[in-house]
């Protein structure tokens, strides 16, 4: 946790907070904070800035803030996921939110096995927690939107199009395609496939809603490796 | 496993081997392979190709093997980690292996909690296994050297000059320094800190050692995302 992240209903304040929960135990645990020190803040959705721990309790800590900086920028970017087996998706989740995406659509397809969309870990509450731990690990306040799909073609013939309209839209995929961009300047929908890959309907209708198949090389990435290594590249 | 594995031990002849152990099990449970099929096989250290699965009980598989052609081709990169947790170093060696990194110095940090190094995951055959896991991933058979460097100073003053002579010595540290260059054509020895980073006496003697600081941005990542997005900006 690079970031303490406060919720609105955290302040008793303007520039007051009081923290209970996980990151009261993290504040104790992993800082080994005392009263006086400081730490960085951010509020959920607001700025960043600075905080004095006033006191520290085993039951809450309060904290004295000062908001004075933007968080940091999102990059340009639409990321397209196949449902990730419950264990990646966790991490794929603090990844993407870690990264700076703003918006993430997580989809089905043919290789997504069905049991996969039955996990806990696709519950909002369960999403959201994910997405708070990237914020806190990259020190960012602003959560990402997550949105689920699970019927592909519908999607990818009716909503995709306009999605991807005013963007560049890539596909990444192995096999003999163009390698991948770099440092894109411009608003990009980006697509990743599951393991063992978009099938070639698939690829075929994501090809013609506008996006175009590139490769990152011979070697197969997992999708959290692939998720991180791609968007280093474009951005 | 996007590929098999195969030692020089199971090997029956020339153009036949025989498998047991997890990759018996993953070829039964994961590939739900049966005799007659296809799988993509690798010699470790050796060729890649096709075998065909000439016979499969519950104890072991036999494969008819046919190698012809070479791994993938590494990245021209020696990559230094300060020796990062347990879990995450697990995660962090098949990242290193699956993406092609040939040599990884594991090195100690003021910010490296002294438990780390007691980890049986430092253990020759644990590292082993998660590098082994890597290479199916990506499709390669050629296990990366792993070395551990548990005394900062020494191998910073007196190794680290050796092996950075002839290459871009960077030095991954989020600050104000120039962005990390992308797109290299030459070989680089790359380092990347501990969470919470190398302390400024640890920058100074790696930078003393050739190694310049770049960053990537506001955002701190997590190791296993650090690596794979700098190794993608990089070649």
């Amino acid at each position: 946790m690079n970031l303490l992240l406060l919720e609105a209903a955290d302040l008793v304040a303007a520039d007051r907070a009081v923290v209970r929960d996980r990151r009261l135990t993290h504040i104790h645990e992993v800082h080994r904070a005392e009263a006086g020190e400081r730490l960085r803040v951010g509020l959920l959705g607001g700025d960043m800035g600075m905080a004095r721990l006033l006191r520290l309790t085993p039951d809450e800590a309060e904290l004295a803030i000062e908001l004075d900086r933007a968080p940091p920028a999102k990059l340009p970017v639409t990321l397209l996921l196949a449902l990730p087996r419950p264990k990646m998706l966790r991490r794929v989740l603090q990844t993407v939110a870690a990264m700076g995406v703003p918006r993430l659509i997580l989809l089905n397809s043919y290789r997504v096995e069905k049991s996969f969309w039955q996990t806990p870990f696709l519950e909002p509450q369960a999403i959201r927690e994910q997405l708070l731990l990237g914020l806190e690990q990259a020190r960012d306040t602003v959560l990402p939107e997550v949105v689920i799909e699970k019927r592909f073609k519908p999607f990818v013939e009716d909503r995709l199009p306009g999605l991807a309209a005013g963007t560049r839209g890539l596909l990444g995929h192995p096999g003999d395609h163009p390698p991948c961009p770099r440092a894109l300047n411009e608003p990009v929908t980006l697509a990743i496939g599951p393991e063992g890959g978009w099938i070639p309907y698939e690829v075929e209708k994501l090809a013609a809603a506008g996006l175009q198949p590139v490769q990152l090389g011979e070697r197969i990435l997992r999708v959290e490796t692939a998720v991180s290594a791609l968007l280093a590249r474009l951005f």
